[in-house]
């Protein structure tokens, strides 16, 4: 593809997670970075030794400020590396300011703060996507299709699905995902949000009835969970559990069984390989391995995807496609009933209307 | 061993798991079947023509009655293949002849039941175990020593624990295990005990403190449990999952999250093979898979280690090892809270003072 019609993105602040979207973004052959913000924590100087010693293009624009890179023309379509409580904020401006969305997960503190950004989004016809890479992997691809096919795995009755990491005393001390003012749901938002996705991939991206928070969870001293379990639950008998901790040892775990068929993974949120990722099928004893080999890292696919609905939008007049703003909601909606059934004596919680 | 130290044991009725537990006593080397018992359902003909073709030694007796084989003197032990709501009858008559117990699970339709098969156990100096076979099989040895490492596992955090397998029509209409009146716990307590087993397992044998039963069971016209899920609490932040069903894909799958290590089995009930059994094992993100040989099927060691403590009481005049009884009756106690619990509208339940 001519560099002329690659989408540009401008990154907003240079944390850690910025080194690998921005190498992905490099490795994306219909995107480039335009554009970065340096912010009050990052100064102009950081920023440039920064943008040096990620091999941004060089002909990247550093602005001064979030704002002078929203009013950036060379700006399509902005990466939000920032915490889950500002996104409301820069999120709406960006859409207002015609710019395309790849927001981290959480993608908000709550589902009212994300509406404000879905209706920005859906005024404006800004593409959205939220920041989760493995939903990109080609693995997953296949994986939908045996949990879709009627003779292999029937129809789902259950998934489990788990991640965890056992964080440091000093990410559990710091890390923004363990602070109430940044970004505020701890495990549940971070590692749950990957195993929310996961159920609800298992699921035809269908909502439960029910959300109700399990018995054990831990929460640090400022009320930010550290481990949490779930139990969703549709229709009769189908029903789904997530387990996320940052305190267990690092498991990455789906396990869906149908009424034919059983699905396992061990690596679903960063496989264990970069460039090749396994998965174990069985339909009833008879066990497959299967092996789905992706020429470019997940991370990189995931920018791909979100950069080709872009250049539908801006160099074909198309719409932007609504299933990830729809994915995203669905899943923040159930991070928020994990959080409410918590704080509400793990009562279920009933979706309807949500 | 010589014949004239084998244990002798006598087998109530002939149903289809005795083919399977026959067999194993037949390989046992400390273990031989010296008796059956037709019963109302097995005419003395039919247990004449089963013996035959199951290849019972030839000097077996048959009894027509199950009292008539609880008075047998050649008789040091029973099995007892017959539905769960008759164990307490018959297992605190074959206590109180001196007979050894191997009952299989449910050991009871619930533990106030069970305490009499207990009282009667201790006051004879009876050896009481379950007929779960894969508590037998040295690889559980060996995952026992992964889950209690201090250094490869750490401390537990979470065990999840499934055992489903898709009944087909006539089971689900006609096996004893679908019956209020015969085994009356459905897949609690059949599959559901095996995935009690594991939980315990990981957890040192400690019972939870409370049980709760998920959303999402499914209950047949006559109330009987063919699929449904539960966690068990212990202290702070340790939790299990356990799902049991009729309805699903077979699948066998022990997951245990510790602080430092991941524990991984896909057929832990029934091993792929019979001589061979492995399980997976990481430290951090570091794999290792195991494999553990066994000389004989997993239902022998169970048949070899259960008669090698009667011969211990019969030959050496030990005492029973008490560890088996108290196994048993834990796990009965968490049949009976998920039961409850399903019961009660998913209360938890506090197993305090049980």
């Amino acid at each position: 593809m001519a560099d002329g019609s690659q989408i540009r993105i401008g990154v907003l602040s240079c944390t850690n997670i910025v080194r690998k979207v921005s190498r992905a973004i490099n490795l994306a052959p219909n995107a480039t970075i335009s554009a970065i913000a340096s912010s009050i924590t990052n100064s102009i100087e950081e920023t440039k030794s920064f943008v040096l010693s990620n091999n941004f293009p060089p002909t990247v624009k550093i602005h001064g400020s979030y704002e002078s890179l929203l009013e950036d023309p060379d700006v399509d379509a902005i990466y939000f590396p920032i915490p889950a409580s500002l996104h409301v904020e820069w999120a709406v401006r960006a859409a207002h300011k015609g710019k395309h969305i790849l927001l981290d997960k959480p993608v908000a503190l709550n589902v009212y703060e994300f509406d404000q950004i879905v209706e920005a989004c859906e005024a404006n016809g800004i593409q959205f996507m939220d920041g989760t890479q493995w939903i990109h992997n080609p693995r997953t691809a296949k994986i939908k299709e045996f949990l879709t096919d009627p003779v292999s795995f029937g129809l789902l009755k259950t998934v489990q699905s788990c991640f965890s990491f056992a964080a440091n005393e000093d990410f559990l001390r710091n890390d923004i995902r363990v602070k109430p003012g940044l970004d505020g749901l701890g495990a549940l938002g971070d590692a749950g949000w990957y195993t929310i996705q996961a159920a609800l991939l298992a699921n035809s991206s269908k909502l439960p009835n029910t959300v109700s928070a399990l018995p054990g969870h831990v929460l640090n001293d400022a009320g930010i969970v550290l481990s949490c379990g779930a139990l969703l639950d549709w229709e009769e008998g189908v029903t789904a559990t997530i387990y996320c901790s940052f305190l267990a040892n690092v498991t990455m775990e789906i396990t869906a069984i149908g009424t034919k068929g059983t699905l396992r993974i061990h690596d679903f949120v960063i496989p264990f390989q970069e460039t090749e990722a396994s998965f174990t099928t069985s339909t009833r004893a008879c066990l497959s391995e299967h092996k789905v080999r992706n020429e470019i890292p997940q991370e990189v696919c995931m920018v791909v995807e979100f950069a080709r609905l872009v250049g539908e939008i801006k160099y074909r007049g198309a719409k932007p496609d609504g299933f990830w703003l729809s994915f995203s909601r669905k899943t923040q909606v159930i991070v928020d009933a994990v959080k409410e059934s918590i704080d509400n004596n793990l009562e279920p919680v009933f979706l309807s209307g949500r």
